[in-house]
């Protein structure tokens, strides 16, 4: 069997979710911790030949100049990211971080622009929107000249951007391009680089609330070009836990007559998130979810606040209020304490795996059946949890390969055998080579 | 279309749970509240033409001596029993408790018997076994031939018995008729109740943690008289956010390490659970719930403890610890405030109306399709609350009546239409009259 | 001894608080209920001669029209206001609220204003403000000259107004008075209020988060008159919490990073704080007691949210975030569930008989004895509550009248002796003629 | 002035409340870590010239043989001991556990005995009671003879026992003896200690539940030999909380009608607390406050279990039910997420300066003043926990000393200034160098 190299290119390459993926995916690949938390590594996507962890080869775009093993090593401080695999991978981090180009902030909010350094909109912002998506190209092209992959997946882990006005001016793909070339102000970065992508081929996936791929023009490229895009909103705490509960009330006959949430955090996507401007978009995902599976007649409210004590860690109450018979009122209250980025990091390599694998298949535009890890799952109305995962079943059922073994997460190479096994092979060093590579 | 009349026989007929289901019954007939709470009442159930609840007889067994209306009205002081509903249903509650024949409390454990007043076990329990059973069949028969009813449906509501020992020596009905021959005063009265009704023919549901049908010998008996029955122990509460959690753990790929549910209640059942005897049945199935979902390896605890200020509301907190990615240890805590009658009575009325469809139409055995109801239930190992609720889904897919309109809870004959509308129409004001007829 | 008989007029006097605190004191007077709740009820105030409850007379102000009577039903059907009281004082309740006079709501914010009726601001608001005080002061004295009782004390019930911009220009007396005659559009309704009660020389209780006689010409007028006064915003649920908790912290200097504090809350306080500007009082005060006993350091952060179906039951969710030794970081989380208006109402009642009993003694000026009761005591810097509760010892330490026996809360004569104990003997039936005389 | 060196002595030297002492008091010493959690290091108590952290001389006992270094490791891995601390006095843990004897098990319950190694109660247990005692004060004395310090002051820091039944047949110092002479079978680990100290007028501390100096024949031998000694069990959690709230309740006279505390907790205390007779005495002084503060009728219980996945991280879960006004019932709930051993490490350095400091000044007996600290305070039947806080400032009111300077925790040399500061001076190298000698 030929050994897979898939090029993964983050969006955002310094924040903390991808700093929490890539040392993760790093500390697979040399064995130092297992595939917890990963969805792929379990039942039903291990009866796919997914490609393997250990032949990802990172890169990306960030706008913020830290190094990715400063922020890993703050999110080791934070009791996030294990000590012993940032030591065993901190050679890979320094190797990825010069891989790293200066990125474009367009339309990211004033909270993002302030808080960050040079971007490739040139001095005062002045390069034109038609050359700044060439600019991304020419960057995602020339990772691919120079790294031996099969495929390069793109995925938008950057800082949630203040919504679109008016959307459905960009409806069509003419109008989309049509606004390239007018250097149309109000194009998004996130569309900037999923046109980027789409254009050239490349599979996206918008793990954020922003509007990436969403806009019509870009989905019909995507359908024009057959390449995979999916998104949007990844859901890693309190958004899981209603889609999860809201299906039991219903359920029930249960009538709830109000869900209040309320999210404190303290990392950099809170310090972004405390701009209302920015928090727009992030508070319509979250919100919408709850209606879809419970009605309209529920007061339902979400909060989001910065506690900069927090750090890495999210902490969300709720307080549901529902009506039983006879009308008697009940009330259900959870708090989540979730470490945000060791939450979000393996749902980024389960999605980098799952749109790789479709790509191989030829299967473009939306990826329907991965709606359980988005909270605005596009094309998807369904929003009961349960019913999302039995779409990925089903996509599994309908795919499962004749020839495929159950093999663990990181390798298909069939040498290892148990589920969930990490180990590092020959090729799985020469991937670490690749890692490692821009170091020497 | 003719009007069906289905009795409803409980055993506990003057418990909490018991006078919450009646008193609703009642007052859907009557029109003073609305079917909220009741599965039956929405989709996917209301496709099928289930018999009304305004359409139900009661009667039942109890040893307690408390007039129903008694209990009624300490259930509205406590918040719970509608009081518009409790004034318009008294003289209803007054015409039933005379239908309530003296019970059994054979093996129930200390904590029953002594709190309550005389059974048919005869002065010093000297009455033997298979003459309590004979009462049993005269009590469910005189019922019969006194009310104009299409079948009755025996549901156990009384309190938890302590777990039988050496089940399996009761395993074939061989085995259990000749214990009863032989007066074993091993045998439990639950399952006296249950082999008299199923026995005659008359459907059983088992709403609670004692033995009842579980017994292989009741099993045997139910199939060969092509009988539905079904059980055990309801979920209304903690049990039930387990199952709606438990597969968002699993299928997200994170490690449950430990799981501690902590329950404090207030009303009689609490008292009897604070025997520990009595309460090693209920825990034994509100704990297998987690191991079915989440594997062997989570330390699982379950505690439930009396607090008598509480009255009839149950307040769990629930601990959830776990781990994802890199070894990241996270926390979910939830606190579940709920009114244990106003959340199991309505299923009772469920169930009434979904075994005796069942039986209408010969479905004899046990109602594996009923498994989202309860925490252990027959012969289903699946506890994922969606996938129970899927079961049941696909039962009424199968089942579409082909003439039937979508209809609301109460009643089946197509004149009202709107689901979940509530009326009493003439019919209606039959069954009422068979309600109260006792009264008179 | 003699009788006292207390005038008590509240400004809000159909409010939620006004409802259950007249409901409450009746219902003592009738025996249907105890003084749980009331801190003049128990040790140390039990030692001093306090003015009874059942001798209160109760009149005030309102925009509202809603009758007495109907809040208190809605408050019964909320679990609130107890039933039985309800049904035996509703001829009071009818009795006072042909007492309560259209009230004014000048800079109550629009919140208030719209969602009330008539104002005696004139129509379009065009009286002018020293005839707006002429009428208060003319209905305060009518009342007096209608009624025989020993003194009038008046109590701020009305909703939060927004905060005063630059109150130091009212710092003075003169400053005041000059106001008021060049009819300044600026002076809040609650200040008035406060003028026109010192000012012929009636204690006044600022029970809320306005302005109310903070202001330094108030406060000279008070001290002037030697007329009792105190506020501001009566501490009831998740502040008292935290002038409980805070001190622990502090004396185990263990170092607090961050403090939330989520309010939801479902009553009309809660539509009308909803407003951002009427808000701003509320959490200024609510805020302020951590930053005093806890340092500046702490993030500090109070929310109030209005989700009306929690009726008049406010929960809050505050979680704790803090340092111990060696940095380790832990936290607190608690969630209270309190009926605002049954934590208020006793309170009220202590406040009046406290005030008026200081009034007897001549004592004017700022009661600050009274601190442990206020969010932001004035001209008290003190926020942990134990040393408020001390400072009240203290007081009554310093007063133990020589003659007194401890009593109950709610009669002075020494008849009953026990401490609580109520009941309603000749003179107390005399009151309640008093409270429901304008029902004849 | 002159350099105060204090030997300490931990009964229990190896457990996880001993290892984080040390450490951080090393830490201290070096720098590494300041004063937070430490009572002694803010107001009132910097105003006493209390010993220096950094010339405390530790020592002990314990019956296991798991070196120091290693616990204090596990404790980094769980978040508790910070890492630098850890690197920097790791030598001198190494050097303190030279000085650790092996002690004694006596009844301590068979979950400590089974756990643990070799103890000097001889092969197979067969030394005598008497001879156990003469081993322990001669390791004690051994200790004073080796290291040059002023004073010892032994601390239990061990499991906690089993009750002692009948313990009034210690009463006298008589009886007590009378029992080592007779080799009494019953005598604890814990008062046999608590003797060897006292005899030879070392100071005792006893931060357990089990027995200790609570007998009243070791009471009276203190007041013989005019030591001072304190106890029992330490107040770090769930109690804590319990003392702050509870007044809270009493003052403003709402009846708390259940207060249900459950505890979680994974370290070896809690693996010890499983067993029902060691859990004993544990329940009892923490159930015993509430009873005090808020009277008898409340429900109160408390339970304590052992869930392996929290580590050294205990989580308390609180619902307390009460009644307001009216009889409206309410509810406060609190999560406590709490490292018992960084809450308790520094109130043992906080005990010992105390303790030594009124030993210095020759007064003996029980130290009522340090009742603040203690679940059952000795002699004091105030659980108020700002009354205790009171007692205290009371008693450094009394001893302020003239000529001190407000200072930092660890140190008396006056060269600091700053509160709080924490440094090394030459004298602390010391220190330092006697903590650290046997290594050499």
């Amino acid at each position: 069997m030929t050994r897979t190299r898939t090029g993964v290119w983050f969006v955002g390459a310094r924040g903390n979710v991808a700093a929490t993926a890539i040392t993760g995916a790093r500390g697979i690949a040399r064995g130092t911790i297992d595939d917890t938390g990963m969805v792929t590594a379990r039942e039903p996507c291990t009866r796919l030949n997914l490609p393997p962890v250990d032949g990802f080869v990172f890169a990306g775009h960030d706008i913020a100049e830290r190094p990715l093993l400063h922020t890993a090593t703050d999110l080791a401080d934070s009791g996030i990211v294990d000590r012993a695999t940032l030591e065993a991978v901190a050679d890979d981090l320094r190797g990825i971080d010069e891989r790293v180009e200066t990125g474009t902030a367009r339309n990211c909010g004033s909270a993002v622009s302030l808080a960050d350094g040079d971007t490739l909109d040139g001095v005062d912002g002045d390069r034109g929107v038609s050359e700044v998506v060439e600019q991304i190209r020419a960057d995602y092209a020339a990772f691919l000249e120079e790294h031996d992959v099969d495929r390069l997946v793109v995925v938008n882990l950057a800082s949630s951007e203040p919504p679109v006005r008016d959307p459905e001016r960009y409806d069509t793909l003419d109008a989309f391009e049509s606004a390239l070339e007018a250097d149309d102000a109000d194009l998004p970065a996130s569309s900037l680089y999923a046109y980027a992508a789409l254009v050239d081929g490349h599979p996206y996936v918008n793990f954020t609330p922003s509007t990436g791929s969403e806009l019509g023009g870009l989905r019909e490229l995507a359908d024009r070009e057959n390449v995979p895009h999916v998104g949007r909103d990844a859901k890693t705490g309190e958004t899981l836990l209603k889609t999860a509960l809201g299906p039991m009330f219903a359920g029930r006959n249960l009538r709830v007559m109000s869900w209040d949430g309320f999210n404190i955090l303290g990392n950099g996507d809170g310090k972004v998130l405390d701009d209302d401007e920015n928090k727009a978009g992030k508070l319509q995902s979250k919100g919408g979810v709850l209606s879809e599976v419970l009605g309209d007649d529920a007061h339902n409210r979400v909060r989001i606040d910065y506690t900069p004590s927090l750090g890495d860690w999210k902490t969300a109450w709720d307080h549901v209020h529902f009506e039983g018979f006879m009308n008697t009122k009940m009330t259900l209250q959870f708090t989540w304490q979730g470490a945000d980025s060791a939450l979000a990091a393996p749902l980024v390599l389960d999605l980098v795996r799952l749109v790789a694998y479709a790509d191989e298949r030829g299967e473009g535009g939306t990826q329907t059946h991965l709606a359980s890890f988005f909270k605005e799952p596009m094309d998807v109305d369904e929003h009961d949890l349960s019913r999302q995962f039995a779409m990925l079943e089903s996509y599994v059922e309908a795919h499962r390969d004749a020839e495929a073994e159950p093999a663990g997460a990181v390798r298909t190479d069939g040498s290892g055998g148990d589920e969930g096994a990490v180990g590092v092979d020959a090729e799985a060093n020469a991937d670490t080579d690749a890692n490692a590579e821009a170091e020497r």
